[in-house]
């Protein structure tokens, strides 16, 4: 009877250290050689059955030959050139009107990511519920996928809008004194697929409750970056991802933002404030959206960078002659004076074209912890 | 011992019975006569400390005798005159720069309301923090006055921002069938005084956790009328009441307005969003603002209100020659087919300028159960 009951429990504690060792796999975490993070972000992958479905705006050669299988090779390509840390899908990841299963069209579109043993998070777009599952079970597909990282939603909040809205912590260097702090804060957020209210055109948006927690996580991480042991003057630097550009993304002309505008900004046609709420909250220091493929560019108002990746699937609409391309994010950490490793230093990007060399374009420093920018002063109001 | 104990238990019951009178006194609900309810909006009354307050911006022969006592007196012929079953104090109730005590100053500028006897209700503006007790402060002094039915903050949501962001149901008549049910909703929200963050200059906005508390309060309150006993069709129509208007009010020309722009529309240099989320929500018909002394326009867009009541105060800036003035707001019931009392059936507004008839100008109808509009249909998105 004893002998049974120590199987038990040598049993039980073989399955809670491979859990641990599961977690401690998947929990993101700057690298100990050059004190990186590195993220890849694959913009409306557009996927649908494969090497069956065709692509579109190519050039008139590349056709015979073009399909979804051109975007799956382009993602392993990537991965292979930049190693990034994490693989992060920006919605309309399958083109759901496109792919006759749903679960197979994400299956083989996630593939790469999974077969490359890199962690991968996903938001939905506008488009992935088209096919023979709703957004919902979209979401929880993507959620009990390998390696992925990706949340239905936040546990502690009832009634939130969307599926996928949920944050992740890249932590300090395994042994540095900030290894249990996260000094990098990623937020994930569904910008929904189209408005449902009547008198209101187009695009869905980011909505109150959405928004409520975004303000609350932030304030969370904030109190724990800056209060905590090993306390900070000013909040770990966040980064936002989500599909649907903010109608802020309108606010550039060619003089202030690097990268190209061939298209109008399809945001949703009314503000909801978001852009607000990230200016408040203050530690956001650059927003990732995807949906206009040949908008790539990158603006800064009120010191959030408004980004673009550019379009990255083949069957989608882009621009004959225009290579897709994908936007890399690098966060790179201080040393302290010690010969440790420190907070986040600099936030740079650029991104590279699907050509033969892969071309690295429009490299840029989107944040550094010295360009942090003179702070205006508050006005006085009218009486 | 026993007479005792009964003695005890009879006291109890009349307090309880009177608590019960009160609760009742102070439930709003529509009046059995006409089938109306009457609102009074009362905005930017600027009290300081009484007589020994001068007023700004009247005529040379009007100064050597005008001081706060002409606002108190305005009030008490408007209720005269108009007989509202409540009134709401849109904010910038005292002008805390020149009261030297806020709870002084406070209940001289409640004092006519508080001496009529009906019930009245308060939000904060910009200037109500500015003499001896904080935002908090002030509005707890409020929530404690006699007949007022403000609230400090609803009790289902933590950390919500501001002071002053509650919501009151008004019933259908008694003995009608609408009788346990609000009818008509009534948001009141804080919509603070100045930015917290140095990149926003200006005024305070309102905030995510407000427009969550909101829209979740919206969503009970409709469920309840359109799903319960005597369910209806479409949700009661709400009004909205805060101090500083939205940057939506700036959308108008005066081909699309009743009443008059004199001067800018200080809203937040932002958008926070706060437009969107009524929109969303469905049910709010109109909203009331103040702040901007010598604009008393309405102007209509996407289906919802957007009123200034225009300055009531005497200490307050405004415009020599150009009445103070109190906006009205009516609410009337549809007659049922069996002759009793249904749902609101129209919202109707008009100002009363402080003058020797209280002049009636700028009538309107805001809102009528059949003129809900027209609906557009969702077009179609880009790829």
């Amino acid at each position: 009877m004893e002998t049974r009951n120590s199987m038990k429990i040598f049993l039980i504690l073989v399955f809670l250290s491979s859990l641990l060792q599961l977690c401690q796999a998947l929990k993101l975490r700057f690298e100990g050689k050059n004190g990186e993070f590195r993220i890849l972000q694959v913009a409306d992958m557009h996927y649908g059955d494969g090497k069956t479905t065709p692509c579109e705006d190519v050039l008139p050669e590349q056709m015979p030959t073009c399909s979804d299988v051109n975007t799956t090779d382009f993602i392993i390509r990537m991965i292979h050139a930049e190693k990034p840390h994490l693989i992060v899908f920006t919605g309309d990841n399958i083109f759901g009107f496109d792919a006759k299963d749903a679960v197979k069209s994400m299956n083989a579109a996630f593939a790469p990511a999974i077969s490359s043993n890199i962690p991968w998070a996903a938001i939905l777009g506008n488009h992935d519920q088209e096919s023979t599952l709703s957004r919902e079970g979209v979401m929880k597909h993507i959620v009990g996928m390998k390696n992925t990282l990706s949340q239905l939603n936040p546990p502690d909040i009832l009634d939130i809008d969307g599926f996928g809205n949920y944050n992740l912590e890249v932590h300090g260097i395994e042994g540095s004194k900030l290894a249990n702090k996260s000094v990098l804060n990623l937020y994930f957020l569904d910008s929904g697929d189209y408005s449902t209210v009547p008198s209101i055109p187009g695009y869905g948006w980011i909505k109150p409750s959405q928004q409520f927690w975004f303000q609350r996580t932030s304030k969370k991480l904030k109190k724990t970056y800056m209060h905590n042991s090993n306390a900070k003057t000013s909040p770990a630097p966040g980064l936002a991802y989500f599909h649907i550009p903010l109608p802020e993304y309108a606010s550039f002309d060619s003089s202030n933002f690097t990268g190209g505008r061939q298209e109008g900004i399809s945001s949703a046609s009314i503000n909801s404030g978001f852009f607000t709420t990230m200016v408040e909250a203050g530690d956001v220091k650059a927003v990732f959206a995807g949906h206009d493929h040949i908008n790539d560019f990158c603006g800064k108002l009120m010191d959030i960078n408004l980004c673009y990746a550019g379009g990255f699937g083949y069957h989608a609409y882009g621009k004959a002659g225009w290579s897709r391309r994908a936007r890399m994010v690098v966060a790179s950490l201080e040393k302290t004076e010690k010969g440790g490793w420190g907070a986040v230093k600099s936030i740079k990007t650029w991104k590279r074209l699907d050509d033969e060399h892969l071309t690295t374009i429009h490299t840029q420093v989107l944040w550094s912890k010295s360009s942090a920018g003179a702070r205006r002063k508050k006005p006085i109001g009218h009486q």
